[in-house]
């Protein structure tokens, strides 16, 4: 319905689906799915619907990254300021008002779809309601790693994908390049860090530079997840271990 | 598959996915799923495949709904017609005849979009195949409520979605605003009405007035139809709480 | 973004999703579905990504079929030349390079989907990267049944489609048109062939000739797959009864 109301809007735009994987309600990981695509996506209109908070005080939002020609939209929740991050700094802001069709309870057909298929035929986003302070709107960029009081860093896993990688917020340029002590739930072992999937021996658990330039925990051709018994939100100790430790 | 026959011959149409996930066979769950998107499709060719006797006896048809600008296309098995009378009246029909390639068990590919993409493309429905009277047409509207002995409402759970909002098949104007005893298996409570899910509380079921302007039992970011072990077909009491009751 | 990239550079092409379902590093359930879609694709560019060996050895490789007007891209790891050989010979073929960003695990989006955006917008194939050998390819076509030493023909279970149909390797061209014994795991009993799902009994099991043209075992709105507790990659040995046999 959501690609109805905007085909409606804006016949000849190009739609694009980023993925309808997202669990229900789960705002983090739909604002890293945006975050993984957005450099792809841009410039264009970005539309996102994970919205638990539907019909609440939650407001409606368009925003705008001028220097990357992106217009993000969907509810003030935190799923769109890391995609938006990633491209660039918000330059302007809307809230967004809409008429619901029954209950209130279908944001993405009755008010983000309506915006995103005006924007998309050539409509200037301050046109879709009331400017709003961009430092006002909510949410974080997506986490960067802290380091603790033993110098070891401290990262997330922020998504175990299909093939069961764990991506952690943290890439090669926070370990270096070398072996890394991997510490997370029971786990604790030295990693290697290579460049592909087909690099990681057999039975081996490596540190992958994955598609987004960030790190994740990989086994070739397994679960590495399911192996660590770790998932999306897990705290992970990283430790490169210095020339003499080897 | 049917994509591509679609595109081939309409090469300049536009085509949505409504959605791939009906259960095999289920094809009230279709009939449902395309009533519930018919408003925001029309103008347009609507193509739906449930089609558990493909190769016997029933047949293929299309229909039109005239002041919608609808050609519905599909089984006539009942799929096709709550979402044609959700739109109207249905004006005309054909029934479709069609070649197939290798066994009769692929409609989608070898009768239906070979039909929609020849629509799509001008053609008018009535060169498609002999027409047909509309009132031989198989299926029902979508389940209306109906009254018991007791001057109770008796409504269908007409679909659980994959938030676990379990859709009725009656609304508010059959129960009126206020409280309604809801029993449905061994749950029998008095719910309130609230028109969107964020206006329930924390440990609460509700009935929400949701984006097709029906009730469904609704919980806050938990699954209602979990808790109270129902699934589509199953059968609702209703009985709106008088002021005295209270 | 994969279709992100292709948009970009090929903004008018029409873009059609086969799957997004083949189990991880699964070529070989890849190579089907591409095999079974081929003759609906093409002539067009045809991009399949199932790529266990992504960052190894294992060349990129874009293959054209001139007769069909096909070109098909991805790994050169035995998903493609099924589909290529269903749509006649290889003509020629390169190998692609391509610049990945991050780490060499995402080669759709980095290598594949630019050529195949390339080639949708006219560029021709010989273009994107140095020549190789046709017959230098890995893979084989789909398997074609074998007799074993009692004369019965040895087939494959190829796929087990949702609604629980096990495809086999073989056509009513290998058995003839009479009922067939069938064996496999514990399963061994006569089946009759019929021309569509609804030709079989309640509780029968039935060799269906399946929109592919080859046999599949099917039951009656019922998972025969589950019922015979095969899974793709079984062998299964078929005997045409004879008439005397009866």
């Amino acid at each position: 319905m959501v690609h109805a109301v905007i085909a409606g809007l804006a016949p000849g735009a190009d739609r694009i689906d980023i993925t309808h994987d997202i669990p229900p309600h789960d705002v983090g990981a739909g604002a890293l799915a945006l975050w993984r695509a957005a450099p792809w996506l841009a410039p264009g209109v970005i539309l996102g619907v994970v919205d638990p908070g539907v019909g609440s005080e939650r407001r409606a939002v368009a925003l705008r990254v001028a220097e990357a020609g992106a217009v993000l939209i969907g509810p003030d929740n935190g799923l769109l300021l890391p995609a938006a991050r990633r491209l660039g700094s918000v330059t302007d802001a809307v809230a967004l008002t809409g008429t619901s069709v029954g209950g209130a309870t279908f944001a993405g057909r009755d008010v983000f779809a309506p915006a995103a298929g005006r924007i998309a035929a050539g409509a200037d986003m301050t046109t879709l309601g009331p400017a709003i302070d961009p430092d006002s709107l909510i949410g974080r960029a997506v986490p960067v790693p802290a380091t603790d009081a033993g110098g070891r860093i401290v990262a997330e896993v922020l998504w175990v994908d299909r093939f069961g990688n764990a991506q952690l917020s943290a890439g090669p340029d926070d370990t270096g390049p070398g072996p890394v002590r991997v510490n997370v739930r029971r786990f604790d072992a030295v990693l290697r860090i290579v460049s592909s999937y087909a690099d990681i021996g057999s039975d081996e658990l490596a540190l992958v530079v994955d598609s987004s330039g960030l790190l994740s925990v990989s086994a070739d051709r397994a679960s590495a997840a399911a192996r660590l018994g770790v998932r999306a939100g897990d705290q992970v100790r990283l430790a490169p271990e210095s020339e003499g430790h080897r």
